[in-house]
């Protein structure tokens, strides 16, 4: 996954890094270049290393650490290490932000090489997140839903919900129907891919189902469920957020992210607290990948994802962009720290 | 404390941060514009007025987070919250990297508005590091060393060290004797202030004393107290960290930064896991900042003041130099993240 050719390597001790005192320049990538450098196969690629690493114990991760920010929301400090790299993501959810123009998402990934602890590039973190949080939504397609599994509903068309499309369309997945409380969301994402905006209720019919809602309230109902569905949860990513109801998350064969994570903020937190569920009741993805734990069962299952958005997802989407600007093929200003 | 003149402001709602989408260009402060920005005098105020707004409960910060990176250190991620902005350090400690030509600490940090989530600035972090940690053992002999004292033995002549000295020169202490395993650093520092280098016991001697080592084995030993001394121990961040004699510092007044972080990892954390120290022997020194809790009681104490380093201290810093950008004071090449 790693091999780094090209412009300078954390990995090899040559003239250059012994003498740098992390004084080299970095690069700096906005948001441009960050989704020039990584495309959805490749984010989703390598958001599946990402969950396989963690479950073999490879990649590691402390819990992500909340700042409050009221009354606008919270930063997140998201620490990951693996593949020689260790990253830092601060990131703020600031729900209301659209309101006044601005994203929901701010922020800054910084990389470092965790051989020498040089910092190796600073990067946009809205990109990133979209990117890690649309392929997870298709990785978790690719090992859960039915083989025949085609069509798709986003429920939530923001940027997440954009690149969750985008990803499940680069993975083979489609047409889609898009529905957004904001109709205009809606169509232009059906526009871009050549799907069909439509109702909260019709988008929940379909064989695969994102939902990448603010999680204030349910979007995805008991009444909707059909067997075989696959339901990937994306917005759902603090204490007392959820997107899908309760006695739904009861129908469902349950996969998560991380447990130690999903069980305290996401989709399946609440009932957890509510002591409906319980460790065995949630498989996390990269046991699923690994082999060591069953997906699903049968064609009748409805699966659902609870993704609440890892760190070292972040890592891999970071190192793919630091790659391919070794490779010379993204671009950034370098700056001197 | 934090009246933004000049460029922009994070508190007021200008039409151009209502439209900036977290987009605007942000400066990149490298050491030399931290340090041109923040004066030794600076550092130390900003340093006291962050321990004081921390203990009034305004100023917040989780514990920071490690990641470890064997077989050469740490990663930590240090945020916090106050005044208007949020930050995230982000930082090595990698003790063996001066063997290499790289620093121990090698990192950057975030400074964003948590009016906004956007995204302020980004600053070279050693700088910040040796401005705070200086700063703190300055703050600590103001608050704790006797009225009379005067004369300073560094123990340490590091890059913390110095700026240690700095510190405390700026606040009117001196002459002093610089020590170091390293003889040419300690009488470069001497030389630096009009000092003078001399040997650990005779710095241990002086009515200052400051440590600032690795903390693999103890700089103070019990035999070198005497009466009424005050001793800043800087050295110790972490984990097995120590550079007191245990018994020495049963013979002390005990203070600290935060005792959350201080018992867990520092100076003291040795005594506290051995069951010699608990949270009524040891007091922060905000609480001595407000009046709420006796510093020194007596001319004979020996004080002694554990500095852990909190990411409050950096958020001081932080604000000051962004302060000085914004009024024209400092520059720094701009990035649009």
């Amino acid at each position: 996954m790693c091999g780094l050719g090209g412009r300078r390597s954390p990995f090899v001790a040559t003239p250059g890094n012994l003498v740098s005192s992390g004084m080299d320049p970095i690069p700096v990538f906005d948001a441009e270049a960050v989704f020039a450098a990584v495309p959805a196969e490749m984010a989703i690629e390598r958001t599946r290393l990402a969950f396989e690493r963690h479950a073999r114990g490879e990649w590691v991760m402390p819990p992500k650490v909340y700042v409050e920010a009221p009354p606008e929301g919270d930063f997140r400090a998201m620490p990951a290490r693996g593949d020689g790299f260790a990253l830092l993501k601060w990131v703020t959810s600031f729900p209301h932000n659209p309101e006044r123009g601005r994203p929901v998402v701010i922020g800054a990934l910084l990389l470092s090489s965790a051989q020498t602890g040089e910092l190796l590039a600073i990067m946009e973190c809205g990109s990133v997140t979209s990117l890690r949080t649309g392929a997870a939504a298709a990785v978790s397609a690719q090992l859960l839903a039915r083989d025949d599994a085609r069509t798709v509903g986003v429920i939530g068309c923001g940027v997440n919900g954009r690149w969750a499309a985008r990803c499940l369309a680069a993975a083979g997945y489609g047409p889609g129907i898009c529905a957004d409380v904001r109709p205009e969301a809606a169509v232009e994402l059906a526009d871009e891919l050549g799907w069909r905006s439509g109702p909260r209720e019709e988008a929940a019919d379909q064989d695969v189902v994102v939902t990448v809602t603010p999680g204030e309230r349910p979007v995805v109902l008991t009444s909707d469920l059909r067997e075989g569905q696959h339901i990937a949860a994306l917005g759902a990513d603090a204490k007392g957020k959820g997107e899908v109801e309760l006695d739904a998350l009861g129908r469902c064969r349950l996969f998560c992210d991380e447990w130690e994570q999903a069980s305290r903020g996401g989709e399946l937190s609440g009932a957890v607290a509510a002591g409906r569920l319980s460790r065995q009741d949630v498989t996390d993805v990269g046991d699923v990948i690994l082999g060591r734990k069953p997906g699903r069962l049968s064609a009748g299952d409805v699966t659902l994802f609870d993704s609440t958005g890892l760190a070292i997802q972040d890592l891999a989407i970071a190192i793919a962009v630091y790659e391919a600007w070794s490779r010379g093929e993204v671009e950034g200003p370098e700056v001197r720290l």
